[in-house]
């Protein structure tokens, strides 16, 4: 497999011949439009600026200069990364890519740029979406990204407290390889798994795989171990502790700005052994929210609770359902689950929802298939980790495709989602005279649904970029006004940053800012992101 | 009903009578000793200082300079503080006690005191057992303590996403009392619940009633609004994000040092209609421990699942099983828990558990007594509230009586259990020639429990405090050396900073005394809890 440096995943993967046809056509269903294809750049052609920074002499077999490995490095890959790779618009790309092979080499990395005053990009998997790996620094320093992929092992398997001792850089699937002898698994599946990493999930504070309980990878965390520029932080192997403000919550979300993660303990799990899955349609919206509400202050913490509207349902699970469809799952390694799925189901009737015949998972004996059985829900995840590529396609035949999202309290839903949804309409109006918005529930809490919003309008080869700018400023601004978070679980980066300067406490910002400075007195890492460059 | 100034709780619930007398009894049996009672002393013979500072004329109807204010603000209620009132030792009291009627009065005393240099404890309930309320400063700086007990309501109740917008000062039953008419409850009940607020709950990540999943109340807070030095911070209302390191968890635990904590949006359950509660016995302690670990793994989330060691479960359940006794309990408001209660006792049977045939609780059908149908649980429970008293009642009678807890992963457990039990028997024999060490599981989490120890040795009047010093030292050090951490729930404050000190990484340390000196860049806030005095 090749990875794509400017979309997402790998080449071979990408949408083509039939697949692209079927998408195409039913896109041009939705939204009217030309969709002509265009052609990424090649790389040698990009004419990419000379580095402005060579390495010690002793780092310098960490580091590359070239071309290809920097251009893979200069974006992330959201939608307005992609499309300004396809137009080869690099304006920004590292000076060198650095991999280190271990922890002293992410000292020394430190410490060299530390003292030459060069920026320092902390990069897992480059999924970002936000801005959050691409060296757009407010001045011209030279930038040093410091890509974590050698740091891929599973160095301690603790197989009485289920927990791991997991180096930063491993993507998801050599992670979840390598737990596989010992029957563990981190069961942290966010969209982007395959092509993510550890240390990306903890710095970002990754949502994954359930949609209760443990929705962001930061309920995983047993300890983090982290360089700073100031020296080696490590906390505690701790179940839970009370011994003052956490440690970890602050190297959580701190997106390569306090420290580069190189390593943490994992909580585990055993392998899930029942499961039971099925879908339930709604003929009105409001009343599935008000069902989905009801499971999620149920205490039956569903691993799979996703409620998608009725776009969503069309376009990727291929059903008709005017109020949506509820997508339901419950798992464990321990005991039958079939009767927590029925009272879930018993709740999403209270409110007129129709359960599919069909159930998915096995026997309460723990027998029989864990596939199937379910045909909108498994429609649904097979589509699932095909939408980032979708969205490639889309974009490269100059149609405006992206997701946003955001969280909110119950009380605040109605009207955060009328506002959103309104304004996403009134801003494709605005520049592309059309287009569709869909919603759906990634993750719910006793206290509030996170809802994810997806993008489709016809744009403007060239344009696209801008048209999706306005677009997004529009729905953050939404948000913002509605009492959401800027975001859920995608991080704050570079692009969310004028929303999530309201958002936060201002002495919260103050306080960060100070221990930003503490751990980082050169102001080299990260620099733009989550605080204003010192 | 009179709080005591001198010790835990109400004056008119002290153990006196036969109640004493069956206690000293029971405590002769384990210890052999004098057991002569004393009295504690008139606050007006203990010849307080007079108050090194006055408030200024707009301040001056906020604050006491009364004796017995002065006293019961001086200590919190651990056993060292108990044992100093006792003995009339109150070198350090604060010079007046402000109590603020709303967030405007906060503000205005944290402005006189910055100007002035004023120190100033923010004070809940008083019920800190680790110093982190005594005015015990490294410099002799005038201190006013800031009562927070008028801001004691419940200001907006969100039914929908079932969570209240609660003023820090208010007491646990105040709480309840004010929740009740939504059919809605906090449920968080510390031991201290009755003489312990909400903002001393969040200030220390208090433990509550949960011993799975909601251990902490960290884990119910939705926002916290707090004044500090330098302006008012307040989060978000949201059920999850992830906009970068989350600014609540900088104030959970910050034990007064970072802000003045005034409100807080709580998340709330709905009163619990089915229970289930029985009790397993265990011919072995290592048995029960693997059965206790199998029950927290199993993702059965029981609400009780404390683990009795065999003197726990004899001083205080009344029952002889030489391996101790596990005290399970299942609750929900939605649906039946009693199957999940078989499951948890199946895998108890599968370790050598046996289980009681009484069932507590109520039918599946939800009705039926809530009370009773479990007689070993029963009594440890209503054993449970009386534990602070009979420690008072054995402190008047120069007994050593006190508590102390950590938590650590369960690879590790074994081997801490080991070095604590055995640091504090030979600490105990070397400064009183005998005593007994007990312990309980409070919370227990997949990858490890939270052992809660009681230690019973007979003192000698008048040295006490630092009988149990020696002691305390030794099973800290055991415990900081075997992996532990120094507080699973009391807290830091002022006595565990040396172990504290070891267990946070270097770099927090550093990031978090610079967040200090930001948001309180006159040093007044708690000095020398958590931090060292600036």
């Amino acid at each position: 497999m090749t990875r794509s440096w400017w979309g997402w995943g790998n080449v071979e993967d990408e949408i083509r011949g039939a697949e692209l046809d079927t998408l195409l056509d039913r896109v041009r269903a939705l939204v009217p439009g030309e969709l002509a294809g265009h052609e990424p750049p090649d790389v040698a052609a990009l004419g990419l600026p000379e580095p402005r920074v060579s390495a010690p002499a002793s780092l310098a077999a960490l580091c590359s200069a070239d071309p290809g490995d920097r251009a893979a490095h200069a974006h992330g890959k959201a939608f307005r990364d992609v499309v300004r790779n396809l137009h080869g618009d690099l304006r920004h790309v590292p000076d060198l890519v650095a991999r280190p092979r271990d922890e002293r080499d992410v000292v020394d990395l430190l410490d060299w740029c530390t003292r030459e005053g060069i920026a320092v990009i902390a990069f897992g998997g480059g999924s970002s979406v936000v801005g959050g790996v691409e060296p757009r620094c407010s001045d011209d320093r030279p930038v040093v990204t410091v890509d974590l992929g050698r740091l891929n092992r599973v160095l301690e398997v603790d197989v009485t407290s289920r927990a791991a001792r997991v180096q930063a850089g491993v993507f998801g699937p050599h992670l979840e390889e390598q737990l596989a002898p010992h029957d563990l698994t981190l069961r942290h599946f966010p969209q982007s798994f395959e092509f993510s990493t550890l240390g990306g999930w903890l710095a970002t504070r990754a949502g994954g795989h359930y949609a209760t309980l443990y929705t962001h990878i930061d309920d995983l965390v047993q300890s983090i171990r982290a360089v700073t520029p100031i020296g080696v932080s490590e906390s505690r192997r701790l179940p839970g502790s009370g011994a003052g403000p956490s440690p970890d919550r602050l190297l959580l979300g701190s997106e390569g700005t306090l420290g580069v993660i190189t390593e943490a303990w994992m909580r585990l799990q055993r392998r899930p052994r029942w499961r039971a899955r099925t879908s339930v349609r709604f003929a009105d919206h409001a009343a599935a929210v008000a069902a989905t509400r009801a499971v999620a202050q149920s205490g039956l913490n569903p691993a799979n609770c996703r409620l998608l509207d009725a776009a969503e349902a069309l376009i990727h699970a291929g059903v008709n359902a005017p109020g949506g469809v509820l997508v339901l799952g419950f798992e464990s390694a321990d005991h039958p689950v079939r009767d927590r799925l029925e009272r879930a189901l018993e709740l999403c009737r209270d409110h007129g929802g129709v359960p599919s015949a069909e159930r998915g998972g096995n026997g309460d004996d723990g027998t029989g298939g864990t596939a199937g059985g379910d045909a909108v829900g498994d429609t649904w995840r097979a589509s699932f980790l095909r939408m980032p590529y979708q969205r490639d396609a889309l974009a490269r035949h100059a149609m405006i495709a992206e997701t946003f999202e955001t969280a909110c309290t119950w009380d605040r839903f109605d009207e955060l989602h009328h506002a959103v949804t309104e304004a996403a309409r009134q801003a494709m109006h605005k520049v592309t005279g059309t287009g569709v918005v869909t919603c759906r529930f990634t993750h719910v809490y006793p206290d509030g649904p996170a809802p994810y919003y997806g993008i489709y309008a016809p744009g403007r080869w060239g344009s696209t970029v801008a048209q999706w700018d306005d677009i997004k400023a529009a729905v953050s601004e939404a948000i913002a006004t509605h009492g959401g978070t800027i975001t859920h679980h995608h991080a704050v980066g570079r692009d969310h940053r004028p929303w999530y300067d309201r958002q936060r406490p201002a002495p919260f910002a103050t306080a960060l800012t100070a221990a930003k400075t503490a751990l980082d007195p050169a102001g080299i890492l990260n620099p733009g992101v989550l605080l204003a460059a010192g």
